[in-house]
């Protein structure tokens, strides 16, 4: 594992925040897939800061260049690799948290970790920027997934106490999911996005941030998909959505609500329609013994609030091992959530295609 | 993936529910590391059923026969591989499933992953049975760990709308640790036990089963262990932890309550405490950009209600394409996370041992 | 790596020499496939002890006894364990060795490694006797790859000075290899085995041994498998096959005579047969850019002589760090090459049905 | 596997010849460790053609541009990432082999892999251009070993039927395998580098190429690295060189001729020497049971001739199914084998410092 994932499709995430550039390679794609270049360059705008009034107002033009693995519009087989420059960074900000490490980051475990000589600047490889290249990955993994019926798409579940409507569990349209990745504000319900958007300003004006949960599903996945025991889906998919920063939990179906069910409430009875099993509620998630049943896969991640907030904090001085305390000041999203919509569905996308390569082998079918 | 797990430390576990034996293959464990039989026998009785009135009346003597990687003795570095025989199994109890799938078992997914060749026979490797080799691995790396300084240990922190107090997040002691692992009913609060047992006697009288959410706890652990992005402590752990039948949900730290929170409420101020940086509160769980910061690892797992319960339930016939309903009967657990417990302590022996080694190399220091 | 191996079907080899049992796990198979036990046997003969004048007079009967996987007479798509227990060892005749390292065998590079824990009787987890487990490996694979066309032979090419002619390169018959894996003594030209057999025995008689150069062919493949660089097929097998004790050297097609060739002599013309393309000559063994060409893959083995033989040597006592000499007695094979024949055709099985189902998914097609 | 190799050390080589860009992420390095710029730039240009009369006049400039890392001058913990972009490729030479393969190249294998998606300009991702990024690799690996005392280098043990002598394989002093490194020819005696450059010569003028063997030695690692049965020294080295293109043939120590050797003479004496125990002969290269043994690793890797050489050669036409001739134009090396010896080196570095972590932790020590 470390910043590599997958074994039919294997995902190499590299940089550093205010490096010369981030970047990923996707090694074992299905050669001949036409890639649509716009459709990447929308799916990373959705995740670009600076393009909606509850994120940072620092730019990230985020314009991937392509440096393998494409031949023509199509990809070759060959690993794809995609550079990201890093521009507009503000370094002189970051040289106290050298030795104060930021509550809520990874500055002092990875101080730790790497002995001192880890690179800082504004969080350096474990900063949310490196989310930019998994959105990359994902859009060309989804656009693959989604030409043979596999759609993808995730909400604002919650923001603090503001509350989005869950999916239908068991009966989500793929062309209604593909609509909401082309919102604005990724919620189902309207209303919804007023609220959250209040309660996101209130916080940002009291130097603060705030948490959320993100939902995710998947369709049109077919019944069969996954391995037993280690190699489940849900293994998969949580091995790679805890590499989202601010990730601290994740849940299948019924999730959590699971634990104060009884069986018979739990259990989802089969029945056929359309000459198809299925179930007739969904509180497996579309997972059942680690393998697809063909139901919607749905998940739910829960976010922290952005780490980065402007209150005088405590910390640690870890030259002088005296207390200290320090102070944020820069450009950051007071709920990390709201872009990090894409990020789900992009890792999403990629353990799905990796999933189904190992399954169906190296073509797509 | 698969029935594999690891990267320094491997596990391989093989077994049906009804077939000849069950067993695990642990390659990479470090040499000269004195076994304690007794301890491993300890540990697998608390997992058996038999033992309690919660459980079922299936009765495993559940003793393990080492085949190899035990010299005198000590492990010599050699891969261990143990075995249990199966006995008491009442296959006539499912011929049924084989082409009636249960609601909420791996049977219709395994039928479908497996062309309708998997065994069905309880479950076949998908059975809950395959956690019995899972605790027979953690008895050997938990004792390896706690020579180090390291310990492990869970409670039932609900069962149904029953709670039990949490771990104090910034204060757990290693000997308490071990000392609840004693426990015949691993909860932290003495009333908490009746309670429960009376949810789970009910939900069994009404031919019923429920759900819980186990809590767990690591001590110990060095600050600076773990990979960034996908090879962070949280995606190891979560990878092992969703191989437990019934698990569908799992949290760090604050977990889920992140989303509520605001990031001042979030973020764990450090501070100096015997020397040592630590945090004032522990909402990250002992985990921060995937690496360990030297405080408590805490994580909670939501177990599903027992799928097997004695209510009839509807189901299809996958030869006729008909609907049917089925039956459940035999012996099972109401609750299957009351003997859950070890087995997760258990699997986070394994993944810490295996961060250990990774990070420490062949040898524990 | 270590004693685990392979990505889409994963091998798992325990046991020491003379600890309790050895075995195999075999994670990943297809489901459904009929599996041929008395094949198992008779391929688990060609490799066992006692069977040939040239072989040790040690006895082990290797009846394997399978403890999962297997459900009717099909792999049921669970792991597939199967033990062989140790009997007939003779374990006082290997103290001596615990401190004064065998020349050419594991003990020394095993004590340094595991610090003086191994097991040293009859060499432990490094011994020959792991080639059995193997062995049952590859039977079960090569009736599943045999029964889609692709077949598996190896003959003894040389045994010190005595050859054996090659494989025809461009023209190997299925039918030919399997009737091959009949005979008792594994060359191509009859009059060889005589010679051959003496050489042996000359060796044998001077208390000494041979080396030899297994010759092993894969027909039937279909071109197009294999992945770039790291992952072609020539990295695939040398990574298993070198896990055959005693192996020094590996080479494909042409292998070591490349370097004497010239361009025009290497290359293959391509042409059209039978409507397919193929090669004229075949100096690349099969294997093109790691890749399969759909030319027979040609591959051969450099054994090293038997460590063990009966004349005196100079080796160290670890304990007193003294020069000392030593004297093995006791049963071995003047020429291990003779009983690894069966052992490089069955990982190559296993390695062959590894790729394969990596290039096709989970079903054989 | 695939373009991704190593478990504790991770490389991830991407691009194709006539892409944008061809590099490499290394996933894994220890933090801290100093980097010398100009030794990378060195190693590069030892690999880099136009610089030799022996080599193709094609220019590739080779500076690579380090994306990530490396903070300061030293390893900052972060996956390293660099770049190399491609220049002077004449991609029009190419059009006809995408429907005429090249006998002895990928093309054919590659077309059916990727059903003719492949990148065919210069060889895309199957080309010789692809070792620059392992050099790079390598050429960052072997500086950290170096600093703790492990050297690796290689010579021309063959051109032809033109030899130099070998390693002497029980006493190689690292200073001259480091001094070896700087010649512009690689030979052990310099008498051999005219005989060389005259058969080198004499083939490009006949519009041929020439096969060689590359001998390689590390000096300077501790016994007792390396994992038993596949994790051996031997099975991971053999995965990551046949990784380079034109290897067909790998041995360690004695190699193929211990196949004529008897027990007698191919087992080494052990004996103390300064108060070490080493061997009296190196038969074993190094490794015993797959574990180093504290001797110098020496190991041969036979390259096959340029395929691309200047002769009409027969091939066939995959579009009208019809034979073709063809013939190439151009510049290529007429003995791949002269640059390639920085590049053995720099994945044998690779290799060595994924065992050395892999045995010792996340720090070199």
């Amino acid at each position: 594992m470390s910043s590599t994932w997958g074994e039919k499709v294997k995902l190499s995430i590299f940089g550093e925040s205010h490096g010369a550039a981030i970047g990923v390679t996707i090694d074992g794609l299905p050669a001949g897939e036409l890639i649509d270049f716009d459709e990447i360059a929308f799916q990373m705008s959705r995740r670009a800061p600076g393009n909606d009034p509850t994120s940072t107002s620092r730019k990230e033009l985020d314009i991937p260049e392509i440096l393998s693995g494409i031949f023509g519009n199509s990809t070759n087989g060959a690993p794809l690799c995609a550079i990201i420059r890093n521009n507009d960074t503000h370094s002189e900000n970051y040289e106290q948290f050298s030795r104060i490490p930021r509550p809520g980051h990874a500055d002092y475990t990875s101080f730790i970790r790497y002995k001192g000589h880890n690179d800082y600047h504004g969080g350096g490889h474990f900063s949310g920027r490196l989310t930019a290249p998994m959105v990359f990955a994902g859009a060309v993994c989804r656009q693959i997934l989604s030409r043979h019926g596999v759609e993808i798409g995730a909400h604002l579940l919650s923001v603090a106490e503001v509350s989005d409507e869950s999916f239908n569990e068991v009966n989500i349209d793929g062309n209604a999911l593909k609509e909401l990745t082309r919102r604005p504000f990724p919620v189902l319900l309207p209303q919804t996005e007023e609220h959250m958007r209040g309660t996101i300003e209130k916080a940002k004006n009291a130097g603060d941030s705030v948490g959320a949960v993100i939902e995710c599903a998947v369709t049109g996945l077919p019944a069969g998909i996954g391995d037993p025991i280690f190699g489940g889906v849900e293994n998969k998919l949580s091995s790679i959505i805890f590499g989202i920063p601010a990730v601290k939990g994740l849940e299948f179906g019924a999730g959590f609500s699971v634990a104060s069910m009884r069986g018979s409430e739990n259990n989802d009875p089969f029945l056929f329609k359309d000459g198809c099993v299925k179930t007739l509620t969904n509180r497996h998630g579309g997972i059942l013994g680690g393998i697809t049943s063909g139901m919607p896969i749905i998940f739910r991640a829960a976010f922290k609030p952005t780490p980065s907030i402007f209150l005088v904090q405590q910390s640690v001085d870890l030259e002088t091992s005296e207390p200290a305390s320090l102070q944020i000041h820069g450009r950051h999203d007071p709920c990390v959530a709201v872009r990090a919509v894409p990020v789900v569905e992009a890792l999403t996308a990629v353990c799905i295609i990796d999933l189904y390569m190992g399954a169906f082998g190296n073509d797509i079918r």
